[in-house]
């Protein structure tokens, strides 16, 4: 019996997430084949099969990964001496990330397919989830670091965030001369006026 | 030979894509079978192809519908004499839309195909293009009216209010508990914001 090294295999799962998230951004789900999987990672066709049961399984864990790095990313924020700077460089961040049109296209792939995937749609809901109980956090530590001066509460202030968040990512699908990057002032902005009444 | 009335004619193609918007945002338009839109608008089976040569007519004509009724409600509001008043009860009127979890879920359901339908797409970004249009000739004449004080060019500023009606749909296709009716008052301090900087 061959034997198999757990972080090896970790880093070629991973590896294939990474080459699944292109093609699929790129062809779609329904039209991505698991051999144009490998070959974006290198792999021989087939090779996949020792790693997922299934495209749909690659699919599945490629939604639940971003779920983890959401809350990966956020968690350590809330617990910052700034939180209302963290929040604004965290869009700042997210920004950047609509500007990838692969990511974009990707997101924007992943909530169609969630419209007819029962299975997609649960962790696309988690996922989101996971997104605002991060931005709740930070607004009500930057409440309690006193700066804040908003009538909203702190689940509203995290929706509203939330929807400027989906709204960019909406825009960067819809007009390809919309460049999330150029528009960060107008973002912070907005924001400020949301939670710091000005 | 039988003839046909343009009137009666009309209204029953209207009256079958009033059917054929329910059954595709209740089962999807895959699911959606032509039948069924025939029963939703009282008619027998088969009688939707003495309008439509097919279920993908059907959609293509629900889209082209929906640009005209936006083209259409928006005309008259850059004419009005208070044009900052009529862009805020235009917003108003998105956000009761949005609450119909039905008309949501439809335009869920059509920028979804959109992503995969090269005539579905044209069509949703020609509406979104009239949308945008639309706010941008509000924001001109608001402009005219002396009611603007923003850095933001009039493009821009519509990119930003269309970014925000994005994300209201989004957010009521994310979560259940967003409900756009009881946020017209934070949506108006927004735009008020981004038009008028207070």
């Amino acid at each position: 019996m061959r034997t198999v090294d757990p972080q090896q295999r970790e880093t070629k799962r991973m590896a294939l997430l990474d080459a699944a998230s292109h093609c699929f951004a790129e062809s779609g789900f329904v039209a991505t084949r698991t051999a144009d999987i490998c070959a974006k990672a290198g792999m021989s066709a087939g090779n996949l099969f020792h790693y997922f049961a299934s495209k749909h399984e690659v699919l599945l864990a490629l939604v639940a990964r971003e779920g983890e790095q959401i809350q990966q990313a956020m968690a350590p924020l809330a617990q910052a001496a700034d939180p209302m700077a963290e929040l604004l460089a965290f869009l700042d961040h997210i920004c950047q990330l609509a500007c990838d049109r692969h990511y974009a296209g990707l997101a924007l792939e992943i909530s169609a397919l969630g419209h007819r995937d029962e299975a997609v749609a649960r962790l696309v809901k988690a996922n989101d989830r996971v997104l605002r109980d991060g931005l709740e956090a930070l607004v009500r530590a930057a409440d309690q670091a006193g700066q804040l001066h908003t009538v909203l509460s702190a689940p509203e202030a995290a929706n509203w965030l939330a929807t400027l968040i989906d709204g960019m990512f909406a825009r960067v699908a819809a007009d390809p001369d919309f460049h999330p990057d150029q528009q960060t002032e107008v973002l912070q902005s907005l924001v400020v006026h949301l939670l710091q009444g000005r």
